[in-house]
């Protein structure tokens, strides 16, 4: 049984901690959180405790792991409480905004030796598993071109667009990590060019809300993202990759199997109201994987370093967005 | 090159002549209608030319073979006069919708030794001619159960309805035929039920226009097939065959592939506003199929055998539409 | 908080205990099981405790609801002990095989006045929902023809079938209670035809493994439902709904939603494996439906005379099996 | 009657060829190609005669209209001499390869007031059809976002590639076309990177056989185009478009309607094996969409402009493909 601690008691939290207390090598034990009531709440639901102090929840006597779901500013310090005391770590993205600090917080918990997982949970969704699986097997050749759509259904409020890095270090970084994992490479170069539809308001935060970006990859294999913060029509997501023997796509999901008949047309279920519904169990399949390898001694995965990779090619693509030009990725 | 001769210059007549015009091998010499003025004016648009007498349209010396596309109640005369000079023909079904004057006749052609075809022309539909292609290759084991679907968009006018036969022998004897194809077995036993829902009217001509059929096939395979006169949303057509090693079907076909996202829902792109444009290729196909059997001196099919044979199935299910009972089929 | 007892601890006693566990209006007490370890087993892992004896299980200081998913020859008992003494019942399908007892089962629970409710889960199907609110909301107009498909995947063992009361009563038969649910009518007449084609060796059983089955409905609606025990390609479920102003459909499921483009085809993911995979989410909707109307007090469905409903023709369509004939069904 | 003549036999050019025989409104009187036989064939086939010299096609006193299907460096010449002598001209794109060329025999056919058609056949696909009847209809709001996919199935001879122009110029200026058909607008910049990925061979033509396009539209919305010679899976054309209020896709078409069932998967009919089959029903509807434009003496579309703005865009991208950066549109 692996004793968890969970820092962070918010929505995403409380995702966590429903996973938390299902798994059966799990043992729930304490929840943190800066609002101490929610703390609280959140724990009563999953029969675990309340940490009254951070040295509570990082009590490596006490505990073997922490899942740190905080604000994203106070990643990098978790992450390195944790790291010092020899505490696993499972830590959602990204390590710290500013890719420097991310590096450097990484290295140090690479010396500190301990476990460290980056919750990037699309690469624990049963259809891109299945992509990666035939891409793996060989079953399309020599991957060629790949094609992600990241669209989510309504624009987040300007009060989150301000600290969340702007679209490529929050949204599209996602899709970012899915290209590398897909491929099995690093990007050499982006493109991403922009704009504030949605929201011309974004425009002031530097940021903008429809975007596409293009990926080079080692020998000329060729990546288009489009990122969409405001779809009208529901969460939309759907991935192609092709290679030199074939294709293979991952759908977008549909929120139900109706499908009504009258006149001239037919109106089946639409996409799924928002991004939570999609990628819900991702969140489970990537804890039960981190606590997999920590039963096995094996290095979790994604791992930090391909947490500061993803980052590193969000900062050229944003970099791109002001330059008009294909920019080289720098890991 | 194959000199023919059209007899019926209607709607499905015109169909005919413009298949008969576009194919290489053909050298369509005449159109013969009881309006004199009908064939006239097809046989213009098609370059050729309008016979004034039957004597005329049946001249062996002149014609090689004659599509019979007159009204239902013209078949079997038209076909007799024809076997009796010696011509080839490809007649539209059935041959008689009275079942012995029909045996009668295919009996005469028979005697006669001329080539005749009935035109079941789904069986030249391209998804239909795959599903018999994968059944008879094994893809799908031994076949135990078929799923018809035959819904047609609007109620016909019950002028017509009152010359049709009724559903089972005007409607659903295409899929009596298409069972027998695709399984390779002759049904054994039928039980048919129905109502007249779109238009009670039609229950004075002891007809029905919405019903269920069961055909038992040799061994115990089993085929449903629900045939409609007014769906409301289109022209409906698919098949399903389920066999021991698993299943093939030939999905409804769309109208275009156009895809609207907005709010929760998706709208396609409906079915075929009718049936002749789901079907309207086979016609050419299965015109060139009987081409193809004259060029080779091979028996050309559907025969006049399997025409009588889908009567018969369709004569059984009138009785057990009267009877409520799973009713013997006599071949 | 409603206080639960399980009675039966296999499979599908599981499964309800997960959802008894997981439920935030229950408090799960008991599991009683003629297995004993069986039971405690199940009981420890959700934080329930054994009952040693049906007494305990039954106890209605302790209790105020039991769950039955014990064998089905044990059902009429347990529901006549938990009526006798008030407590509120869910219970699996059927209340007994032989219909005058489950009759006379329903109608002393009825005379002592608790609630019951008959866990037809599939009612809680959100695509099946979704068809409900459609046709009643009148989106297709009048009901005139249903198509139900009930497929599994692989033939069960023949020490199953022996007790499973043969295809009608087993399988159909919740699909009987579909049909009367989705149209809001009691079907008057029934006719059905089957054979053993999967396995050979249930004919000693005098049972069918696949079944065509036709339904009347007042008014003259139709409803066909095929029945088949092996597919070989997986579980295959799905229902049409057509009506005088269009047609709703609840497409088959698949397992995921990855296509593989190569050569001249395209390879999707296929249907789930089983039955289970195909209806998990039903069991906890159909569980918090029953709590929902103890806590509102309303009458709890479907009913009782729901159960014996769609017994009654599952009844009528066994004589059928035999007869060869539309039989009327008796309620 | 509009009285035409065709120049060029081969293979486009027989495709022609038949819909100018088809079409009721059209006189098809004459065919030229430098290869006397080959005209002579063509015209045999389809009624019409062989001209055995470029003045007999150009005859303005025997001819109404010509159409221009011969080589590529041919079309620049055969419509100044139409445009001189007062003929109506359908032209296959590009004007000329040689964007000045282009422009100055554009100028030349305007100053003589012939009506000029360029043959971009795509605009009349039934499916881009609708996708401009919905975006000019308001039915997606604002447009923000087009993804444009164009994959032929395999490479071309690298004797075609020489004289192509190369990707951008041949392949993808057909949707830099439709990109602002549907739009409505005419894009500012353009980004393009490729790699030769399926063929090697052609880098030494500087050319590219897998790219990807992002151009920006004013205004700000975003489009993406993915361009591939060689897919291995058949040929592959989609197209998204997103607005504010809604998206709409012309889903890629499939070969068939048919469904393969067995074990976990799924086996469905592929794509078309090439272009032909995909925009084959095109050329039919752009031609009769031309002799209405000439019946009725409207402006045909789309126009010599739009054709010289297409070509302009690729001449940008193929900057683009060298600098690495967007490049500004100059038309």
């Amino acid at each position: 049984m692996q004793r968890f601690a969970l820092i962070g008691a918010g929505f995403i939290g409380s995702v966590h901690a429903a996973n938390l207390a299902a798994h059966p090598g799990i043992d729930f034990r304490l929840v943190y959180d800066v609002d101490q009531q929610r703390a609280q709440n959140l724990a009563a639901a999953h029969g675990a405790a309340a940490a009254a102090t951070l040295e509570e929840a990082f009590d490596a006597s006490a505990i073997d792991a922490v899942f740190i779901a905080s604000s994203t500013d106070t990643h990098a310090g978790h992450l390195r409480r944790a790291a010092a005391v020899g505490l696993a770590v499972l830590c959602e993205k990204p390590i710290d905004l500013d890719l420097d600090r991310a590096r450097d917080t990484a290295a140090y918990a690479q010396e500190c030796g301990v476990p460290v997982m980056v919750d990037f949970n699309r690469r624990f969704d049963r259809d891109y598993a299945e992509l990666k699986r035939v891409v793996d097997s060989g079953g399309i050749g020599k991957v060629e071109l790949i094609q992600l759509t990241s669209r989510g259904p309504s624009m987040p409020p300007l009060s989150y667009v301000a600290v969340s890095g702007g679209q490529m270090r929050d949204q599209t970084v996602h899709f970012f990590d899915l290209a590398r994992w897909l491929s099995g490479l690093d990007p050499v170069e982006v493109f991403a060019t922009g704009s504030a539809l949605a929201e011309p308001g974004i425009a002031e935060y530097d940021d903008v809300d429809t975007s596409a970006v293009t990926l080079r990859l080692p020998g000329g294999a060729l990546v288009q993202i489009d990122s969409v913060r405001r779809t009208g029509y529901g969460y939309d997501e759907r991935i192609e990759i092709m290679g030199s023997d074939g294709m293979v796509e991952a759908r977008r999901h549909r929120n139900g199997a109706v499908s009504r008949y009258s006149g001239t047309s037919v109106v089946d279920d639409g996409l799924h109201p928002g991004w939570f519904e999609r990628v819900q169990p991702t969140y489970a399949a990537a804890l039960a994987a981190f606590v997999a390898a920590l039963e096995s001694s094996a290095a979790p995965g994604p791992s930090l370093e391909d947490g500061l990779k993803a980052q590193a090619i969000a900062e050229a693509a944003v970099l791109s967005l002001r330059t008009g030009r294909m920019e080289p990725i720098k890991y």
